[in-house]
């Protein structure tokens, strides 16, 4: 029975597009696979850092992630426009559907949470920055398990912090490979197929499925 | 001081340019694109799986993740054609330098093995198939560590297989995130750049880098 809602931020509260266009004035006509190659090394370095056993962190990671990014269109980076762009990743913009779904869940008693990768630092700049910090009970970095998701002790903070059992979470995230995760630390999962992808084929598939977060509206 | 020289094995020694062509054939204009899927979502799934600590195989992944990169082009895959590809997986062909390469460091005394992410059985059928099963001392699959590289136990089937001490060994990829894995675990290591791709920016960097095989000719 779920009592707490917790949400993945990049992606799936926040749209990474405003990055994309800040990528775009930059670099013309490169800014959408600059901004591509940026978010699959972003997540390719998080996996490979935690499979090395190396301790860093994803604020270290989207910066050098960047760097590669520019070098692979041909492109240098230079340091004022590392700086714009890392500052673009406190400042993205909220999905529409985002506030009215925060305050419908609120509305109707549930505890509300966000977990993701990012460090702590990141998540409470950009969550004060949008507005929305007033309406989460609990803000949620994987600083606090020292590993990245999908790592199942990664997702074993939200219930050490929150102290509930992982049966009364519904974990929501547009990242495939985060909801196999949520589902193998034994949450329930809906998924915010933002793209109208195929499913994962990791054999970890999520409880719910829809194409914004209004789709807890019919769920919950 | 290198005694053994270590190679990965897809990409490294062998061409997966032949799956892409019989993709292409199976779904034209698309196979391009469905190759290029199949890939990234391969190592992501190797990732993934470990992240989450299951046990899963590189046959099974592969398989797999074939079905996500033809379901991601608005395809789908039948069983004929599954079994097709699949098969061309234990029939690709070997980069124009691998034999003359093998052959030269086998006249120089050094002890030559592969070691790959690929199941025993798929890395006999295949090296097998290409001849060259005869240069190898050693044939290393990750089966026996129970673990994918880039983990630090992986690499140690090396030298515990091979007796030998990391410092020994020359580690060979074509994949960046493969070369980080190998020096995070002591081994040198030169990296096979075919693309002409930015340096990853792992803090692990090659020893070597050369744009193919031949380029340990000038190393050892």
């Amino acid at each position: 029975m779920t009592q707490t809602v917790v949400f993945d931020v990049y992606g799936t509260l926040f749209d990474v597009q405003s990055v994309q266009n800040q990528c775009e004035i930059i670099f013309p006509d490169k800014g959408s696979e600059i901004s591509q190659v940026w978010r699959e090394k972003q997540l390719q370095y998080m996996f490979l850092h935690e499979l090395m056993g190396h301790d860093v962190q994803f604020d270290d990671i989207t910066e050098r992630t960047l760097t590669y990014a520019v070098n692979s269109v041909g492109e240098d980076l230079t340091e004022k426009s590392r700086r714009k762009l890392m500052a673009g990743y406190q400042q993205l913009t909220l999905y529409d559907e985002t506030q009215f779904v925060l305050s419908y869940l609120r509305e109707k008693g549930y505890q509300l949470a966000v977990f993701s990768n990012g460090t702590d630092n990141m998540l409470r700049g950009l969550l004060n920055e949008s507005g929305i910090h007033g309406d989460l009970d609990a803000v949620l970095s994987v600083d606090l398990a020292g590993h990245f998701k999908p790592t199942v002790s990664s997702y074993q903070v939200v219930t050490d912090q929150l102290n509930i059992s992982a049966e009364e979470v519904l974990f929501v995230s547009s990242n495939g490979w985060d909801i196999a995760g949520a589902k193998n630390a034994g949450f329930q999962a809906a998924w915010i197929n933002r793209s109208n992808g195929p499913e994962e084929v990791l054999g970890l598939s999520p409880d719910y499925e829809g194409e914004n977060l209004t789709v807890l509206k019919s769920i919950l």
